[in-house]
């Protein structure tokens, strides 16, 4: 049986729906299968024309925001008895309906609310292929394809689709299958308003005239069969002008082109202190802002590498002006614990989220993006994502992409509740465990945000040195002396140099860079004294000593809490966190002993560090 | 086409030939398809009882060893022109026709030559997979098997077992196929005097009865089709109780049970300075001599650790008395470049083979082994060998597994000549270039004895630290003060007193032991002086830029005489050595970089280290 996640434990009272149209459709069967409970209150979902007719109209119409309610907004109206939602269509009707279940229970007394999504394009991209494997994929198979087609029973595609509809995602990504596969995997998804794009390599010549006809015709085809695609992800490119072709090859239907910007990930001469990952993606697309078609979306990764555990936000996210960017972010756990070890990153993308592009002026990188994206965590595991804690950043990537300003606690709260039947006392008991589990894991994998450290290929479990003689060019450069990247426009790679003031001069002086981010800015002595009044060695010593007692505790808080879930859920989270204890364990005693062989000091505190 | 490798230049006057039998058969049929030439002298090629009838009886009565030929001895006696080669049977016959091939043109006046292998049982192990792959393999698929059985057509096969009769190898071990399949090898090895074996994995309980019945009623019906089966490789089992009881079930046919003796390379914590895994194979099996029944043969690793590029003989191979036991070496060079690198292991094997293990007793490995083994080389390369250099190793085993006193480079002279149409300044170029590539691998790898310092899984390329925090049992413990493995009884973990005395004594003391093998047995301080006068460290240094500038110049002398060869050659020997110089470019920089960040000291020459 399928995992509902949390859609487990929601109900709602009767509901009237006074709508028509495919996701008018989709909410009536939704009532249909929802559990129920009685209660007094009269619930009416209505599209904003059948409103007028209703004694809650002049509350909705006070409600309505200056501009509209767009395709997507919604009003919830509570007076007495009764309770409206309305939009002013399909779309609208869905989001509210999926507000109501997760609030319903809640709500109390009068009330109006009017919400709309902060970003208007919301996706998850699948790195899953044809085969059935996932690339990146730490939950097993794929949900979509199996040996080379997509699977022959799509009712765990339909049931992803209604999760992810149920936290506001709008678009997915899929790997570019056959014409008819492509056009049952649309339908299923249309059905929960959520747009299709299909991810492509584009590595052909586009001053080829003769390419440009070739994609004419092809996207031609497929929007003949899928009226409503969403566009092409391009994983891969060799120019702009790649790009722009294929955006105007989409334009004609409506659709979009989502353009990721690369890694760049390989190549470097670790010899050459100067060869910075960090500066590819401003380097490469800063000069291009201007040169892309106004359907192309340019997808940047949240930070200058590739989605460590803690990076600085991309300088890239500040500069572009006249193109519609979005952010990436991965759900997938690739570098967060793959879903092994618990890891709840809500509070880690709402850092971002917030984060001032201006260092200071008040404009955030949610107000700047159009697109917000991350890779998905789902595979073919009964419980969708492996771990199945981890089911809760799928539930805060779409609520935080659908809200930026959302409170990353509050999330877990809500998605604990809908998830599982428990107390308040135990709900809160597993918000504390999981709450923290971020910064838990920074602690006891590299510290002050010098990433990397990982086991090359896999990238679960330490290797302080995994990558460092390797192509990748992001180096920890640790030596007897010290450790940490030069990336400062004075002695090192000049990276600092692509922020805005004051940003440029707060990462550049070594007494200002925060903390959290000193060994990806700065190559310091190991007796360096950080802001928090530590030495940077006593800190990773610390952090690590500390991380791993973090995890020791979780996994007590855990034990005493385990009793009251399902056999499936107490044994799968379980067994996880024997593992993540393992692992934590051998990422705090291979970081100090790498340390102390290189330093030959001692910890303050005498603890054990192993020769 | 098939690469007739060393047997391409070969040539032979008319022969005749005096005996019956499947070999003899052979031998004629190896005569109609070798290259002739003319001349006066009449060859013979006799069984011993036909002998007796020709001129040259008395010269190979008076040339008969005390204790007589043995199956596979012969004699050839030549006086003006007339030339026999004399066996008791057809293996003598055959390996005395080989020898004919190789010399003949080499040879001129009378003179009369005895030949007897040194060691009984010579044979190659293939751990090819009935899939078609090849573990640790570097020379494409399998020659034998492909999706899950034989190949269909065996011509492949048969010119191998002929390379390999050629140089004397009288064994296989292949993996276990279906009795049809094993029966049409083992028809195609026979021809050629070699026995296949079949490597197996021995899980079951020996003390279930159930057990050995099955065995034994398995081992019947394999020995029903295969007669002269060699016996059984078991390449894991519980106990000495599984090998008896598999050597139970073989012994009524003759056969034998080669138990490899595991490397334990698994499952110890990087945190005990005592989980020394060089210990594990006396640990485990000194205690076992004696136990064992006397059909089976103990294969033993020639060095306590796994093939690495230098390591004491292993002190097992000295203490077994009771038990018949086999040396192991690697033709495939796992960790020695893969057949990337060029690494004519010769000079190795014949170390380890002549190593004294009385440390002056005079009684050398050669001397107690019952059996030499080795995993092949081969593959489905067109050139077998993936580098075509890299044929020179299967060439050299065979002949130091006969002959474990013959002159490496001399084997070289004589492989080279069979293989290559060349001139002789050519051929020494050759050689010169290809003499000293072993010592030239191992300056620019790890240093002083080791030890790893590969890349995890793959095992080519250097990643100082890829093993270091591993549950492997093998560490460099480089720290900011020195680097090397402490084995000694007095502050160790004791592995040095696993040798006899003076070896024990010697390797202990850090003062009398061989600079090569000083970081295996002793972890001493940088400035530690060699016995060659020079610190650690800068040995370190000076091998490491003159490994790779040996590199630079066997490349620059290949590039003389490259065009001599034929294009297919010259391609494939250019190409790898590209790979290799970039290979040996990081090993030099890498292991140099990483000294010098923890040492902090430069080199005394100036030259560049980096960072």
């Amino acid at each position: 049986m399928t995992d509902l996640a949390w859609l487990a434990t929601q109900r709602l009272p009767e509901v009237t729906v006074h709508a028509s149209g495919v996701l008018a459709q989709t909410i009536r069967a939704e009532l249909r299968q929802i559990r129920r409970f009685r209660t007094d209150v009269q619930v009416a979902i209505c599209t904003m024309s059948r409103i007028r007719e209703t004694v809650l109209w002049p509350e909705v119409e006070a409600a309505l925001p200056e501009h509209g309610l767009g395709v997507e907004g919604f009003v919830v109206v509570r007076r007495g008895n009764d309770l409206v939602v309305a939009a002013e269509g399909g779309h609208g009707l869905l989001y509210g309906y999926f507000y109501l279940l997760r609030y319903f229970e809640w709500m109390s007394g009068d009330f109006t609310v009017v919400e709309q999504p902060a970003v208007p394009i919301r996706m998850l991209d699948h790195w899953d292929e044809l085969s059935g494997a996932v690339r990146r994929g730490y939950s097993g198979g794929s949900i979509f394809f199996r040996d080379g087609a997509v699977v022959p029973e799509l009712s765990r595609v339909r049931a992803y689709a209604r999760l992810l509809a149920s936290v506001g995602i709008n678009a997915v990504a899929l790997a570019n299958a056959e014409l008819p596969d492509v056009a049952r995997l649309a339908g299923v998804f249309r059905e929960y308003g959520i747009a299709v794009s299909l991810a492509i390599d584009f590595i052909d010549d586009p001053h080829d005239e003769r390419v440009a006809r070739w994609w004419s015709t092809a996207i031609s085809r497929v929007y003949d069969v899928v009226p409503d695609l969403g566009g092409l992800l391009v994983r891969s490119a060799r120019d702009v002008e790649g790009a722009n072709l294929l955006a105007r090859a989409v334009a004609p239907y409506g659709g979009t082109v989502f353009w990721r910007v690369s890694g760049a990930d390989q190549g470097r001469d670790w010899r050459d202190r100067r060869a910075d990952r960090a500066r590819a993606a401003y380097d490469e697309f800063a000069p291009l802002d201007e040169r892309f078609e106004e359907n192309v979306v340019l997808q940047v990764r949240h930070g200058p590498l590739d989605f460590q555990v803690r990076e600085p936000v991309a300088p890239l996210l500040g500069e572009i002006q006249e193109t519609v960017f979005g952010i990436e972010l991965q759900v997938t756990q690739e570098f967060s614990g793959q879903q092994r070890d618990l890891c709840y990153l809500g509070p880690w993308w709402r850092e971002i989220l917030q984060f001032d592009t201006t260092g200071g002026g008040g404009v955030t990188v949610a107000d700047r993006i159009g697109a917000i994206v991350a890779v998905s965590n789902v595979g073919d595991d009964p419980n969708w994502t492996g771990h199945k804690l981890a089911q809760s950043n799928l539930y805060a990537f779409g609520r935080l992409a659908w809200d930026p300003s959302a409170d990353p606690v509050s999330l877990l709260h809500e998605w604990a509740a809908a998830t599982f039947a428990m107390d308040d006392r135990t709900r809160s008991e597993l918000v504390t465990i999981m709450a923290g589990s971020w910064r838990t894991y920074e602690r006891y994998t590299a510290p002050l945000g010098v990433g990397y450290m990982v086991t090359p290929e896999t990238h679960y479990g330490p290797n302080v040195n995994g990558y460092e003689y390797s192509g990748r060019g992001a180096y920890h450069y640790a030596d007897r002396y010290g450790v940490g990247a030069d990336r400062t426009v004075k002695t090192g790679s000049g990276f600092t140099g692509q922020y805005p003031e004051p940003l440029a001069s707060v990462y550049e002086d070594v007494y200002t860079c925060p903390d959290e981010l000193l060994l990806f800015f700065h190559h310091v002595p190991y007796d360096h004294v950080l802001q928090s009044g530590s030495t940077v060695l006593q800190h990773i010593y610390d952090t690590h000593f500390q991380g791993y007692a973090e995890v020791e505790a979780m996994v007590a808080r855990w034990r005493v809490i385990a009793e009251r879930f399902e056999p499936a859920v107490r044994e799968n989270v379980s067994t996880r966190f024997d593992v993540q204890l393992a692992t934590a364990r051998e990422w705090r005693d291979q970081v100090n002993t790498y340390f102390y062989r290189l330093s030959g000091v001692a910890d303050a505190q005498g603890r054990t560090i192993h020769r």
